[in-house]
């Protein structure tokens, strides 16, 4: 691997430098997409053709994982908390930066224990250990909510990206399950992914500002790859927004570049994600921030493996 | 009709009153969508599901209507406009809010041979002669260009409700051609209309400011339903978004509600529109502004009817 040549002082346990001085070409994962052994691979619940799909893509689709009826008091307890001003007026809530809705709540499974039991789920729980190959906590959860008609969308990036720099995650053994707290269609904002875009590391240029998280949530322009970087990527691989009802599951690599556009339609789109990291992955230092995010963004202490 | 009461000021021939200083309801459309004599009905090129569905849904799809071939020397024409200094540096060019991209060029049909060619073409004025039941000249024409990962989207609006209070149309009896240069996809932010929604006014509040269209054109804010106005009428009647390839023909009616999103991809949209409105329903005095738009936004000068 060669370095931009400013770039001397990246550490020597960086894998995956970003947030450069200058920019440089991109880096071939060198992490496994898939961990299980052997054995876990063989032992399941994920079956041969979805582990390799998921290599392959780098994302795995569940229509209807859950009944819908079983999301519906997820859904009311969440509008509950978008009502409770303690909550609203908290650090854990990011508005949206055009229409001053709530755009996403963190931390989710620590504000409700109907969420905090979801994160255990094991029918979940043992695809995400496959997955991962042994043991997990919950790295960051949340929940991202586009009302009818104003939520704002998100540009394309790879979460690892931010996960690397700004929480010092060192290697690619974490995933996102997202929950869809409501039908994804067409029309109201569904993620957009780009197959196979896991398998390659875009490095970002422009250093972290300090406190970079008190805006980057609401909009992020430090670690979104440029047009030119994106451009050749999409065009080769494509793009595709899986779409389904509500209780549907899509999983994805935390290298995968998702974006998910504006929804004018009036159906609102509430998506809950938590994140799984490996506790093999445990955080160290950011490797490209001053200091950590808090707690509720990125989980470093008592964080037990779940299972 | 009732109108709300302080709109004492409506001119007694003002069939669809916007623009107001006080909510009314919807008006329901009391010009036909086809206006075909049953002679013209009967002789074509439309059948009767075509002219069926048109009044029903308020637009039809044609694709690929034009060979792809055909179409690349449009794209490539336009592409040089977009070069030519003394055109970008015109109040026929609006630029992208957010990007300073070129997102339309107004007056396409005067500004170069060849489009005025296609607004000619016989296979097309034959069907827009038969929708608007007669002769026919050119409203507006222009290009509307979303550059891949800036062009911004368009909120949901009725054209005819700008053409009525801007520009002085009196009936609903014009339509929107829209030629799509580039293909329209599911990620390039192709047009979404809501079927059916042509068969009802809905009133906006909110007098025209002065000169309005040099702010409107770039972002609509005056003449946008509410979302309050908005969601009962979409999710009755959803939304759709056609899409093929370059070539292909979106008809739409004047008054068919439609919007579109940010363009995420790497794909540029290009679609040229042309407006036809009838001879018979020529532009008069504003009905929601002082003074006309210019005569590259809204044809009033020299319009000797097509075909």
């Amino acid at each position: 691997m060669t370095y931009a040549p400013n770039q001397l002082s990246i550490r020597s346990d960086d894998g995956y430098p970003t947030r450069l001085d200058a920019p440089m070409g991109n880096i071939a994962r060198h992490c496994p997409v898939v961990h299980a052994t052997p054995e876990q691979r063989q032992a399941g619940p994920l079956d041969e053709q979805e582990l390799a799909a998921f290599e392959e893509r780098g994302f795995l689709w569940f229509d209807s994982f859950f009944e819908a009826d079983d999301i519906e008091p997820f859904f009311d307890e969440l509008s509950a908390m978008e009502r409770d001003p303690e909550l609203t007026g908290s650090d854990k809530v990011i508005t949206d930066p055009v229409s001053g809705a709530i755009r996403s709540v963190f931390g989710m499974h620590e504000l409700s224990e109907r969420f905090d039991r979801l994160t255990r789920s094991p029918r979940l729980l043992k695809i995400v250990e496959q997955l991962l190959g042994g043991g997990v906590y919950v790295h960051q959860s949340r929940i991202n909510d586009k009302a009818g008609f104003q939520g704002s969308g998100f540009d394309w990036h790879s979460d690892f990206e931010t996960w690397h720099a700004e929480d010092g995650m060192p290697g690619m053994r974490a995933l996102s399950v997202s929950l869809m707290l409501t039908d994804n269609g067409e029309f109201n904002g569904p993620l957009m992914l780009v197959p196979g875009s896991h398998r390659q590391f875009v490095p970002t240029v422009g250093r972290t500002p300090d406190q970079n998280w008190e805006t980057s949530l609401k909009a992020q322009h430090i670690g979104v790859p440029t047009r030119e970087q994106l451009g050749p990527i999409i065009e080769k691989q494509g793009i595709e927004a899986p779409k389904g009802p509500a209780g549907s599951i899509l999983l994805f690599d935390c290298n995968a570049l998702h974006a998910s556009n504006s929804n004018l339609s009036p159906w609102p789109r509430s998506n809950l994600f938590f994140v799984y990291n490996s506790v093999d992955n445990r955080l160290v230092t950011p490797f490209g921030a001053k200091s950590p995010r808090p707690e509720h963004l990125a989980a470093r202490e008592r964080t037990p493996a779940l299972g």
